[in-house]
């Protein structure tokens, strides 16, 4: 991506706040789980921890530090995700066969690189904006590996058949959402994308208008309990609710509930990062696809919003959701009492949009490797908004744009309704 | 689909037209030929020519035309596309198992709707706009299956090992089309979508406003000539060019050219419904995936227009191009000179846009089956526009919304450059 | 395969008989019919016409008449069956895409291959016993393919949802099979394989010895009435009646009754050439595959006959069976009473047989093409014996050996048990 | 199986020898290294150490130990592997998805478990020969997954990009086998399977006659020395020598080497479990699959031995090969002179014979779950024999039967020639 024009030098304390971060997140995890990939969309805890780190290695260090020693030059194979330009690696499916390097020579090349780069951040970067910029790429390109990794670690503890527990559950307890409420919106020509000096990706801009048409959207996610209506008045069953693709999909996966419901003898339970639970009608529904969405919204005469009109309804709202902590890794609200505006649009559950991921008008891919950042998976792609429990605070913004194939459910994806 | 408002009422004529048309596409070939389906994609000639008589039968006849004798009750599962509210049908990809009902059977179907469909627009559509509404959607979705006809029955002959041709090759020479040229638009606030009184698709509408920047679009399709030449720059081996998809694609398919086009000791040929030919660098470039169209205008550091872009540039266009006639089914054009417009809109072939099919805003589907039309394909599906050398006259706006998938091929599909 | 040594010359009697044969078999079946290929183990019936005829054409004529004239050079792609040394040919998985050449011309294509083998049989062969060996290898191999006509066609209009018959069921009515009883046979070293001078496939030799342990064998097949109790007994869900391999294979395939079988309203119907029938207790049970066979022999407290146990209870056995004619195509038999001897041996059912399918101690192929014909199937097949109500009277021998793999079910294949 | 007779009370040193030897096999390998599932075919190290637990825990403690206390109730899920009689367990394909249990977990349950026998053996198996005949049957069980153990790391090993060793090479050279000699065997009735009073498995018996005829076989194996020369005459692209199936397998899979063969820059290296090593001429060939090994004999002018010819001719030879050891995991042969008698039949690689696997006559499985050990895969398997490098001491003999599907390569197998 073109590194973007930030407000300031790299703070080193920055750096290591998200460092750290990381490895908080990986500290429940024995070198055994960070090593498992349970479907190929998945990668292990330990290749995120060094993927990101091989980031900063290939992109600042290398080319930056003078007399920087490479930490093992096999790494670059191991590690590289999918940058074509940087040369031959792992087979993307294959991240699951590395028993070698062990997590405790990731660890240490973790040090390794952190050494360099507190040396790097403390002598070069002052002078240079280009290398605080792409430190700061680096940084968040690692916020965005933390919330993989939880959405991975996620799917990997499920495929467990005692589904053991990433984290014991907060002792927090739900609350009604209330009623379903629309919020009204006027159209007119209407400026999205990114605007200011902080840092943003490269797909978030240029800015530019766009015209919308008078649109309402609603107040609140759509809960659990709402979904289990649906479900009850024969959701999966009824074709005329589907778009094609999508009834062949759940048709073709046996899909009658959103991903990790799990049938019990007192109802449905959910697998959750706090091992299984039963299903709590407060919650916002999660792990659903983009076709289930759709479905839902088609049977509750609705449709779903466009990435525009979503954040032409999020561009006030206070960025203070259920972002991740330690503690809370779930979409657990406790709501805020409706007030007129829509509530929930950040930091609970990324919401599927109706728009497929596109670039913006005059958007260019930065020359050489950054550019095979975000500008390549512009197809078959749905864009998602607001970032969910999972997404390290400070990493969300109303112009942020997430994408996921239309059949992807393995993220903390849910819905709101638009009219 | 919303029966859209026609200006008047059906002629007899024009139904007597659009199907003897349908069967002079499928005279040059035998029983034998109409019964293949060589891919799950493709129809049988067959197939179609009962499909869109069905769609007579169940939509006109049965509801509207007292009296009227189904032909074969059986019928029904047959030629059933994919209308769930109507009802089980015969699995898609095994349209190719019916040598019963026979050809022969299939005419007299034909003939006995055609009698029964007289009779209704004789007596009772005169009074009734929403009859002749539907009569004229099921002669247009008649003309799209021509269209379809020949794209099936071009992949069909050409998983013969010698190739037939369809129709012989007609006596025309290619001329040079000339320089590549821009062609500039100022952006603005510009309308979109069908507006008149003539017959049109559900998804045409509702017109709307759409807000563009100012753009250029090429005067010209990308030739095979320049094809050749990307090509010979290592276009299928470069993967900076190509979409992260499109290069899975291209890598597991083993695509190193467009589709039809095979290799021999005098250079490329390609198969085309004149049999196999040798390729022609004047002629623009067919069968190719918005993968390849995409990674072609990378390529040349330009891009896709879309679909927006197209229309506006196309709406002041007239309508005559190179569209179907039985002697000229390949898109052969002697060029008109390049005179500040672009040339090549309207029926040479199906442009790729870069954009997703989605509804425009305010689009509903129409209530019972005929709203299955078009909505529910709204997904993972790009927009092409402006017709082909297949597509029938008369079939073709500058409003029209083709789509498919971005991996598809066998439709007659090419590209024009934006920027 | 090593043409074997015959008696006699080859009369063009018996030349015309077997061509007549395959004609009167394809003639219930339009062009249509004759095209489709309903699985990849399926091929047209056209398709079998034609090869039957090319391997005349290729084998006989060409080397061996002079001045013959090719019918057409092309029809040797799409008509070499699996001949690797003669060059290559048609996907084995496409033969249904070919409506060229047509039935019309396959059917010219006989009459001049026929012209040209009566003028050979009549000039040449008398003196050449190697030719006559070989028109009477074409012979048994259109035999074959005769068989193999009735079983693809079969298949082809069970694939159609209204199950059309290929000929009228005959006027018959089945009859009790009586009790099972065990018929002893002595072991020690006895002689296994071919032995004479008319005609046999090369697998059926050298004769040999093989020691064999006293055992018994059932006096007839196994029923549909006995199926049902193995079905009524849960057969199809308990693991331990099943080979592991077998497990998995009912499980994916969701195998719970033998092929052809279908629940109604009224019980149990199966698909046959006269149509869908009820399923008949009396009769042997046909279409299971060897898991199935294998299945049933353990709940049953038995086990499957080697081939070489039953071809030692089948060798006194008379040549009488259900064999083949326009108006039997079932193995709908009217029991002869038990006798002490074994019954239902020739021409009612293939019996499967625990033997894998392998040579003979001494086998040798024959050099050059027609050495292709039988060894290089002999990898994880299993032995059936026995011909069934499709095999041409005068084409089954006590020793004659097919072999199909441990899934396969499309043949007539039926079980007896032995201990 | 059926325990069988054996000779005497099972010993506790024996117990702990072979409980021993899997930890030493296991020692060199971490616990990351010991998760991998690299193949479907394939289990982690892990798997194996607390599978073989498993069965002394399921079979002998928990029915015959008073007071035992299950180590964990889950680990009956993860670690039955195919006993359908002892419940549901994990996916055969998901074995690779277990971080928990952890590896020291299961380190602990052997612990248990050893503890917990000692107790057994000590005090109950002295007078219950029922008792000691289980054990015996978990050691050689035990013995066959420390095998597995090493065939399966081998392939995880294979599959990371910079191939590590699982051991060094030991410091010793090859010598040149010399020429290739044939040992002549009279024929006649003779007597096959397991005699005597020691441990055998089920499926060595009963012992019984075979008529054969006489043959030879080679007094060596064949070489990778012999096998270049088989590929420098085109050997894997002349369909000719081939099996059809196995045709179409190389065809599919692109075979052009023996497993783990890989082109380089100095000529052709193989993957060894002591890394990437040029291939040596004088070694025996080794992972080679059922197809690779009849178009070798094939184009040899030779045949595969079958498995009783094979035991005819190693019946006298004496037990000592080059069997595992932790410094030796590569059958790396110094040869024996020739001297008439055939060489390298015992612990060199297992031998294909032509033999599918069967029961020989009257084998009988014993009730309840140990009945499942060995007959329920007897179909679609090639028999192997005579042990490999990889075998530990004293688990082979003449009479011993491996199996494996004819496109497995995984294993050490190598072949002989025979006609």
């Amino acid at each position: 991506m073109t590194p973007p024009h930030v407000r300031d030098s790299v703070e080193l304390s920055d750096y290591q706040a998200v460092r750290d971060d990381t490895e908080r997140l990986a500290a429940p995890l024995s070198a055994e789980d960070q090593m498992i990939q349970s479907m190929p969309d998945v990668s292990p805890t330990k290749w995120h921890r060094a993927h990101i780190t091989w980031f900063f290695e290939t992109f600042l260090l290398v080319p930056n530090l003078p007399g920087y020693e490479v930490f093992d030059a096999e790494f670059g194979y191991f590690f590289n995700s999918y940058y074509e330009t940087v040369g031959e690696r792992q087979p993307r499916h294959e991240r699951g066969f590395l028993s070698r390097p062990s997590n405790d020579q990731v660890t240490a090349y973790r040090a390794h690189v952190d050494e360099a780069m507190v040396r790097l951040i403390d002598t070069g970067v002052g002078d240079r904006r280009d290398l605080a910029d792409l430190v700061r790429l680096g940084l968040h390109h690692e916020q965005q590996h933390q919330e993989l990794l939880l959405m991975d670690i996620k799917h990997v503890l499920s495929k467990n058949a005692f589904r053991p527990a990433y984290h014991p559950r907060p002792d927090m307890a739900s609350t009604p959402p209330g009623p379903h409420n629309w919020v009204e919106f006027d159209g007119g020509l209407i400026d999205i994308g990114y605007e200011g000096n902080d840092f943003h990706f490269d797909n978030e801009g240029p800015r530019h208008s766009v015209y919308m048409q008078p649109f309402e959207v609603a107040d609140r996610l759509v809960t659990c309990g709402d979904w289990l209506q649906f479900m009850a008045d024969g959701g999966y069953h009824e074709p005329i609710h589907w778009l094609s693709e999508g009834w062949a999909t759940i048709t073709r996966e046996n899909w009658d509930a959103p991903m990790y419901w799990e049938p019990s003898e007192t109802g449905w339970m959910v697998q959750t990062l706090h091992g299984l639970q039963p299903v709590d009608p407060n919650e916002p529904v999660a792990h659903i696809s983009y076709y289930e969405a759709d479905a839902y919204a088609r049977w509750a005469g609705a449709r779903l919003p466009t990435e525009f009109e979503w954040e032409h309804a999020a561009v006030d709202v206070e960025l203070t959701g259920n972002l991740a902590s330690s503690s809370v890794l779930h979409p657990l609200t406790v709501q805020s009492p409706s007030n007129g505006t829509p509530r929930q649009m950040i930091g609970d559950l990324w919401e599927w949009t109706s728009s497929s991921y596109a670039p913006y008008p005059g958007f260019e891919t930065a020359p050489g490797a950054v550019g095979e950042y975000n500008g390549k998976f512009m197809v078959n792609q749905y864009v998602l908004r607001g970032g969910c429990c999972a997404t390290p605070p400070g990493h969300i913004r109303a112009t942020y744009r997430n994408f996921f194939p239309a059949h992807s459910r393995w993220m903390f994806s849910g819905l709101r309704l638009a009219r």
